[in-house]
């Protein structure tokens, strides 16, 4: 039976002060560190040993990954990364603070760029400050590839090639997977494996540092839809949570 | 030109101690984590970048390559891992004091197990609690290939292999590489570089956290006999207080 572990990374520094961050390498905030300690204790009381981990290029993620197996004792294992399991970029909102922008656009422009399916914010200059053009870890991605902006729909597009080539690819060969990734990257892959239609998806939130379990099918189809989450109450909890944020 | 750089993890826990160590899987101390930024900062500060990382499957190497990269910003870098690059199994002598045993044995017993480049110290029984069979990360290892005891040619033969299949081939396709290990394996390693014989071998340390490249030509010998460190002069520093030791 193939074993998918999917784990969101925990607090950034720029989630802490509200700025969109997608593509901006910040790092995590000490709470995030915790988060991610946490994931990892998770992980071994749950005695659930992944063979491999994939994560993205970025440092919130990669240092979520780090820390929690090193908690875990899985320091060891061999780990894979790549651009396309980064969170959304963020376009011309990188870099920019969220309750600024929702009052200078308006609440129903805000939501639209936070969770519509398929409209992008505005694309990024490739002079922006925030811009990752010329980012050595991108040397390799021609420019047609490398986003300015995305929409989810996007991220779903460049998220699936990883998905079948590199992660099925280990789940085929008995392995259990962890994916440390993004909140954006691993709802497009939440909505890729319980077949979320792409209204109910914008619901659809992920919290931060809980390992969301997969037992997959022989077609790779998830045994129960929706997965299960190794700390369910704390799971509830933080997904009520971003429910009730700005209510 | 194909570029290697070799990093020795900083002080573990049991250095400080003056514990024998070998494939005992202890963490850096605060000491080996200051030496591992300081080495992120000499790779940073030569401007040189690696393409790929190899570390070996035990903590103290791995984070000292975490710690590294993400000081120089290079935290998104492939990584492989390879129990091939393990610091040499000391056998019996794992998580004994080194005052205590050379007290025991003698200075010429203990001197023999320490350098002498072709006796190993007696072997660690399977459990013993500082024995590592049955540790997941050695699961796919056929018992005939764990060691229960090293001496240094030991290290070069199992090392090898690494070098030729994974390394060379890094460095055939044009990467900088970086190898993040322990003070043996990285002696093996230059042993078989530089050419040293067996006993000039026994005089050679490899300093902690200082980075030591090696640009290497077509045949992917050394174009310098003994590399360049990123900072020479703390290099000498370190060698010159190594030597001086128990004088």
């Amino acid at each position: 039976m193939a074993r998918l572990v999917l784990l969101r990374h925990g607090e950034s520094t720029w989630n802490a002060k509200g700025l969109f961050t997608g593509w901006v390498d910040v790092d995590l905030s000490a709470t995030g560190e915790d988060e991610a300690r946490r994931g990892g204790r998770l992980l071994a009381q749950a005695d659930i040993r992944p063979d491999i981990v994939h994560t993205s290029v970025l440092r919130r993620a990669i240092r979520t990954a780090n820390i929690a197996l090193d908690e875990a004792n899985l320091h060891w294992l061999p780990v894979r990364r790549s651009w396309r399991l980064n969170e959304r970029h963020y376009g011309a909102l990188q870099g920019k603070d969220k309750a600024q922008t929702r009052e200078e656009y308006g609440e129903e422009q805000f939501s639209v760029w936070r969770r519509s399916y398929d409209t992008p914010p505005p694309p990024l200059a490739a002079d922006d400050p925030y811009s990752q053009v010329g980012d050595p870890r991108y040397a390799q991605l021609p420019p047609e590839l490398m986003p300015r902006t995305e929409c989810l729909a996007d991220v779903v597009a460049r998220l699936l090639p990883y998905w079948y080539d590199a992660i099925v690819a280990d789940l085929a060969a008995d392995r259990t997977v962890l994916v440390a990734a993004h909140g954006n990257s691993l709802r497009a892959l939440v909505k890729h494996l319980d077949g979320v239609d792409d209204t109910t998806i914008a619901g659809l939130n992920i919290p931060t540092g809980i390992p969301l379990v997969y037992d997959l099918d022989e077609s790779f189809t998830p045994r129960r839809t929706g997965g299960q989450y190794l700390d369910p109450e704390a799971a509830r909890e933080a997904i009520e949570a971003v429910r009730n944020q700005g209510r």
